[in-house]
């Protein structure tokens, strides 16, 4: 292949893009299972040597796997290469710059190997933030969020990633598209919604044209306690129905509000008789965040409910581990715990219905496994629900004991609500997409692909 | 034809299902160009009804133009055969159900063939509201509205009808398709947003499943002037980015605001002194309405700019007559004007170039032309634009008068804008189409429809 930009064919290297961050993934990092290793990593610098790959990896008939953070935990940036002979990682970090800013109409176009910090450092000397922080943020990139349809922590203020963006740039195996012209259009279909949450399948996303918004002004996080699981939904749906909704608002429930208090340290015992002085049996945590929405309209809200306040200790003790997650779970596995997520969305009117049915899943496969749930972001209409699971490690077959839990918990979410509200399909999830789009959904996403990468060499085996 | 429902050959049924609402669709009407009138008006009763009208079109090749409530302003429902030897209306009035509402989650699913007033009147019974008034509200439905994008005159605060969809039933030549699972989700492109806005061309859309609002507790609505249209631009700009518009946001500039205060009558010269007393030099009139959202904080936000109020009488007058636009046209084009509306939308760093640029292109073309402005729908990023022309219609060529101001006004627009922001592209914009979204784009477009319309029997020669 003609060197058109950087390209390594180091083993370090190599590794290095074989792969996200799943349970599996860490799991064949440490030998259990195969671990599919692009051939090499291509590194290009502009959006022409993109398309100046695509060009070189048709002709030679080498599949490509787009890679910005490799943060997926759906198999999104597996080495697959398909029916080809060959297979490369695309790796975007040298589209770092940020290209333009337009303060009047607060539109900014960012490349898409810019990752979370770096954008938030680059808007900032502008006076701005893009306001996206998924747990991924460390890493994650401005490409991988609009491939993957992310949704950061405090999107009930700022809005998902595609609620924020202006137009994408596309590399395609047939040519440049740039899709997106005005802040609403009706001409048409929305293509752009076709383009973000296409996970590298029909071109590799180059820039992104994003709404952005003033850095804030004294952000303010703070914790507070409702009696039990049902208290804390109506009282977040409320908030949601009401558009009184705090930039980051999250509900756990009371598995996982027993293990955040038991991680309080010193404090903990202290919250716990508070508590129980106060009369909650079933203590569930809530964490409000404001940043760009006002903090008083969801205190008068919060005064029809019955909620026990915490203070901003327990919300600046949340904001401090806010993206501990992805950190810690080197160090469980290497105690021995299977540690994982999943996540899902559903209608107000099954929220319950759907976490007992995750969770009573979870708990059949796995056995004597902690299962934590929490409503990491509400919309008027619904909610989000994200689980965390630990369970001692199989010592005999790890990956057929998160491989069994994951069908079981899936099987339960696709009966009730969306197979995943912001970690995307990639490879893990592809089962159940058929299901929640049915025949003629994926029938139409191939016909598309088959329009823009004929040769069919983006991103083998993920999403279709 | 089998009759699997009710079809009618009648003349006066076929007439009244020719055309849409425009300008030229009117001077068809009266004789001025050719007028394609339906082979026949087929009225299914069900969605059931639809697929099989569907089945047995695809199997005599005849082309299928859906029709609701016929208000399309963009040739959308013209009876166009394409390359097929007969055309039928598929008039939808009898798809008029309210499916299900779901008052906890605040989703209602509504049948395509309801009007705006009987979708209001049949929510109102469960004490909610849809929100959504575009001035063609009186006669237009619920599929058409999610066909082409609409957006409605409170969509500031109540959204664009795309945003209070949250799935779509659709019959397509290949089979049924439901779009749309859960409020928000990542799994893989917005499928959603590819059937909003498809104009007929993917299928024909049956009910569409609505995120609706409890009816609003004393809407209110109030007249405010600025001085000249740079400082209202900046005024709803300031609204729009500190999260405080109201529902309903309107700016008229000078022009347009000097027809509707001598459209005021007796009240016209007491505003006009005031405002010349108040050092008013160029009045451009903002009309803010407040359905749900809070006018403590719009006015609050209000204060920090030179405004002066008009009260609530203004913004009665403006509710009074807000869906007279569509009824009066007839009534002038008897007295010989010529009158349409064209609409667009940019980023706030174009706006008033945008504005310039359609005024002056209108003006060179139609001479001694009233052309009016205001801002419809305000957003974060920018906002749209809907021009009103006024003018003695030509009496050699009425057609032609028009159709080439419409070029070199759609010309300006595509320069600096969308060519269109909630008129849909129908016929009349399908030559700016590809300028917007790319050759790549309508590709990506013709792809789809092939898979799911492949004899291509869907709405012949709009959008594509």
């Amino acid at each position: 292949m003609e060197a058109v930009c950087t390209v390594s064919l180091l083993d370090a290297d190599r590794l290095e893009h074989a792969g996200g961050l799943s349970y599996l993934d860490l799991l064949r990092h440490r030998g259990h299972g195969d671990l599919p290793v692009p051939d090499a990593v291509v590194a290009p610098a502009s959006p022409e040597e993109v398309a100046e790959v695509l060009r070189v990896c048709v002709e030679h008939d080498v599949a490509v796997v787009p890679f910005g953070g490799g943060t997926s935990v759906v198999g999104g940036v597996e080495a697959l290469r398909g029916p080809k002979s060959a297979v490369v990682a695309l790796d975007l970090a040298g589209l770092g710059s940020l290209v333009s800013v337009d303060p009047l109409s607060r539109v900014a176009v960012l490349q898409a190997g810019i990752t979370g910090p770096e954008a938030e450092r680059l808007l900032g000397e502008h006076g701005f933030t893009l306001g996206h922080f998924p747990q991924s943020f460390e890493r994650a990139t401005i490409g991988g969020f609009a491939a993957t349809r992310s949704a950061g922590q405090a999107s009930s203020g700022y809005g998902r990633f595609e609620d924020m963006v202006e137009s994408v740039r596309l590399a395609t195996p047939v040519g440049e598209w740039v899709v997106g012209a005005a802040p609403a259009s009706a001409a048409g279909p929305d293509l752009k919604q076709l383009v973000i949450g296409s996970e590298g399948q029909f071109g590799v996303i180059t820039e992104v044209s994003l709404r952005v918004r003033p850095r804030p002004y004294g952000p303010r996080y703070e914790g507070f306690v409702v009696d039990g699981w049902e208290a804390g939904v109506s009282l977040v749906r409320s908030l949601a129905q009401d558009g009184v909704l705090a930039d980051i608002t999250r509900l756990s429930d009371e598995h996982e509000t027993e293990v955040a208090l038991a991680l309080a340290g010193s404090k903990a015992s202290v919250v716990t008789r508070y508590l129980r002085f106060r009369g909650v049996a079933k203590p569930c945590l809530v964490i409000l965040g404001w940043e760009c929405r006002s903090r008083s309209a969801t205190m008068s809200s919060l005064s029809g409910h019955r909620v026990v306040r915490l203070g901003r200790a327990m919300g600046a003790s949340w904001l401090h581990g806010r993206y501990n997650g992805p950190r810690q779970r080197d160090a469980l596995l290497d105690a021995g715990v299977c540690v994982e997520t999943l996540e899902t969305a559903t209608h107000w009117s099954r929220v319950s219905e759907l976490r007992d049915a995750v969770r009573s899943a979870l708990l059949a496969e796995l056995g004597d496994a902690v299962v934590m749930c929490h409503i990491s972001h509400a919309y008027e209409t619904g909610a989000s629900l994200y689980f965390t699971v630990l369970v001692p490690r199989s010592l005999e077959d790890p990956v057929g004991q998160w491989a069994r839990a994951k069908v079981a918990a899936s099987d339960a979410i696709s009966r009730l609500g969306t197979i995943t509200h912001h970690h995307a399909v990639g490879r893990d999830h592809q089962p159940w997409l058929e299901n929640e789009i049915g025949s003629i959904g994926v029938d139409v996403l191939r016909a598309v692909k088959a329009q823009l990468d004929p040769t069919g060499i983006l991103n083998p085996g993920k999403l279709l």
